[in-house]
């Protein structure tokens, strides 16, 4: 998955990849490329600056940006770029992820960011949201969402059917 | 814009429409296909069951779903399809909105919204996200929204320009 | 109790049923005919719908609904039924509850939802508003609500008690 | 609608009543006899005590407690009765009620208050809430409920085709 | 300290005496009787208003109320009396306290309770606040009051003593 | 009431009398002397060390301190004396007394503040729990008390019976 | 003083001068030199990046950010600088300055912002903050603001001295 | 670093020391002079008072003040100085630090505190906070901060290589 990634996930600390190893392995199953990069807003912006405005260039099609705390990635690169953006707030402050959910969906207008749910449920959602819109131009894809949609209703009915059982 | 709208824009209540009136004039300006329609997830489940079912299979690429309070919406559409689905949370209650954030944003694994700010900011960025993820096959799109970054960029430098003549 | 339970207890998630064991302790405690059922909102939308709509029509007389995060469950159910509709907030994201709880008592005009405690104080609270609802026509569980309560009376009076014993 | 109310509606404040006229219109649209009471579970507590277990053994089936600020009203109606008790946050503090929905829905194991949204939209939830409980043992009312719920959906259709008039 | 406790020290649940111990130390330390209580403004109500009316005609002359969620006993024994009382927000919920702490100081005008900190620095302080009341009386326990002060500002002096000791 | 005021009244700022004039009001009308006094804890710390420690010595028996925001004051006065320290937080800046109620209730053990609700509900508080402590060693402010208390359970009783001829 | 302001204010939207005209304001009547421009971390980031390394080449001593919603001007122009930088949260929002607090004080290690309260209370002392931090080496500015220091001291004092005569 | 300490660390517990032995840290490490000091707003303000003033007229130019719950020890500083005060809300009681936030940095307008993050990250950036300001004349530790800034640059690109040789 080396080259010309369409989806570039950036993290503001290594440390959120215990997080984000859900937005990797999702994108990995629907054998959607991507790369996993650390890169700080506040601490490598002119990283930040020219990975996104060369990928950007390159055949990238979707960032998705996770941090914590005043979380600044999101927006960071959405100042970047016109591509879609999608932000997921990582819970590591004292304010579990009440800052960093704040501080990535409240986006002025014209810099968007989509943002999901706070940590490892916002993880596996940024995954899907991309494929999502990759999908849109991608038959093959689209056709791997609905499975999943499939295999995620299945696995509700069987943990109903597994209940039951217990139950009875 | 009548056939095959490539947003569909849905509201709980008609009364949104004072918020989302801004959605529909950002994507009239990029001359993007759209519809607005009011149906609701607790008063109009099957519309909008029939609805997003209906139009995911004829054109449409993109939901936006706006509401207030236990803001369901965008999460039921989402729940329905797998196209891309953009949540606005509406401040209609005594909560201003932090209700309506929550609600949409907090979505479990497997059933992402691509969730923006609350009010009025997040009715221009929904637009935009729309426009953002609508451009990545659309090189002309992709011209105008860089347009549209240079014109906000232009009107910031604008509007120091005037603070530096009204001060000095 | 497995034909035409009373009360419908429905779960977005198994990991649900840690909480609402209690629901159903209760209700078993009565001696309320009851079912526990695992079916999302947003995973198995239409499994809701058919369900709630068929066991309306089947003798069942009241739902309780539990989720987590952006908990629609208890909404999606109250939109298909006139029935009573309970919602249990659970905890089960970083925001602790307040995401669930708003989610679930902010329901627009027209589409009540009962909401009762996030958490376990909410599953078992939930059972007994059924309780105190089914027993509005039925003496003798109007009877067992009145011995629970006194037991209830007498457990903090002996708790007081102990207390002296220990303080003394 | 003199005698015997089904349901009693209960109020800290007067002032309340600007709020909770709501729940009264809707009781009245049904034909649900009601009262409308102020008494405080502060500043009354011995007539709340006594009018809870006066209209407790006299008919009444359900009580809707409205309060705002550190909210007591239902959990003191809960603590003396075995009927259904709703709860309606009021918002009249600089918490916007936010404090009387944690006092009205935190409510210990044993001790339930079915607890709808602050301010106008819980007011009409609360009287349609106490309406789904009596339509249990009531077809005629489960009837008017259905209409209800149909007419609501039809004034959701409705103001969507008033939208596309005005927008086309 | 059996008779005529000049504090009353009253708990919602037994489980909060992990915290209300240190209410009792206090009082002990200090020589001022009390007497801890557990009754529920939800499950035991009568004792409540039996236990508040009683003692405060037989010489006890403060009462410090604890209770978690949404915490009334606080308020219902301040509608019982017109001694003063001492509410303590104990954390018991998974909104940790802010729940309690809202339920306890918004009370409507007329009703006052003095309210301390949520949890074990509010147990602490709820005693010194009792004793500084009863104090205004009683000159020997003033004396103590300020050697407690003077204590306690000899720890802090000896705390900056023992670091600074630490880290030259 | 010039010489040796019973109750000591502290505001940070004369604009926070819109607010205290409840209190000078409710005691005056107990015929309680006081003072009403601006000093601010952080623009004048040495007046508040000075005055506090000053009619400590000279007959005041309780302080009441109100400040907005960061709101210091109760603390800086419970930091100076071992008399009992009230203290209103007022709603002054964006976060509507939020921070004012946090910063004057969440005090550390040893130095107590007996925190009531924010704005005028509380500005009416701090008089009669003062005037609570007061008549502990005063029967004819007692029977003042219980006569105030008596006038506020008629006037909602008044209330009610207003209510129920307007709607008769 | 157009020439080497030692104070650059950045504002990121030129509504944002409603607030941070006072800001201006002190400095100007402290005679220190400064410089008011607007300019976006989201819309004009090179702008941002330019100006802040620009200028601190060029005389600039301290950064003045000021932002609402999700506020990231001051995080970056504190990435791009090692100058003191300080952030004034701006209430521009449905969340009233939570937003830009959270988003302005939450930064993570190694790149602090000086924050101050929301809104107009943060202009002025963000004002105040910078001329503290240049007096260290400019001790007519230290002199002014002790000077400053008094005459708010003496204007409170003569608040509470028109409040003796108002009451009296 | 006895004499003449340039950053004086005030905490308002030695537990506080726990959160704030990074502060010393950074300051070693960037051979600044300090001291760390444990003393209370609340139980030793005669001591604050004094060693602010004395330290003021002592060679010391920065204060950094750490406390938590109704956090004053920072603005009880900043009363008595015109020097820069830093304050570092603590994460000590029930509501995890947003109490010691709006504590320290609702600050009235005319005594700022320049408020860094709760915790861990705050107490690092303080240090850097000061070190800032005193690196406006002092060119060698303006050095310093410019290769803290690189070395923080490239632990981040580091950690990114660590992770592309972990990933591949």
């Amino acid at each position: 998955m080396k080259d010309k990634p369409l989806v570039s996930i950036l993290m503001g600390s290594d440390s959120d990849y215990a997080t984000m190893e859900r937005t990797a392995q999702v994108l990995h199953d629907f054998e959607v490329s991507y790369e996993v990069r650390v890169m700080s807003a506040h601490r490598t912006p002119e990283q930040v600056t020219n990975h996104v405005r060369h990928v950007t260039k390159n055949g990238t099609k979707i960032f998705i940006a996770a941090a914590g705390g005043a979380a600044h990635l999101a927006g960071a690169v959405a100042a970047q770029t016109t591509l879609p953006v999608i932000g997921v707030p990582i819970s590591s402050t004292e304010l579990h992820g009440m800052d960093a959910l704040y501080s990535t969906v409240q986006m002025p207008p014209g810099v968007p960011v989509a943002t999901v749910a706070i940590g490892k449920f916002g993880a596996t959602n940024a995954a899907l949201l991309a494929i999502q819109i990759l999908a849109l131009h991608d038959p093959k894809l689209q056709g791997k969402l609905k499975k999943y949609k499939d295999s995620m209703r299945e696995k509700v009915i069987k943990a109903d059917i597994e209940l039951q059982k217990k139950l009875h």
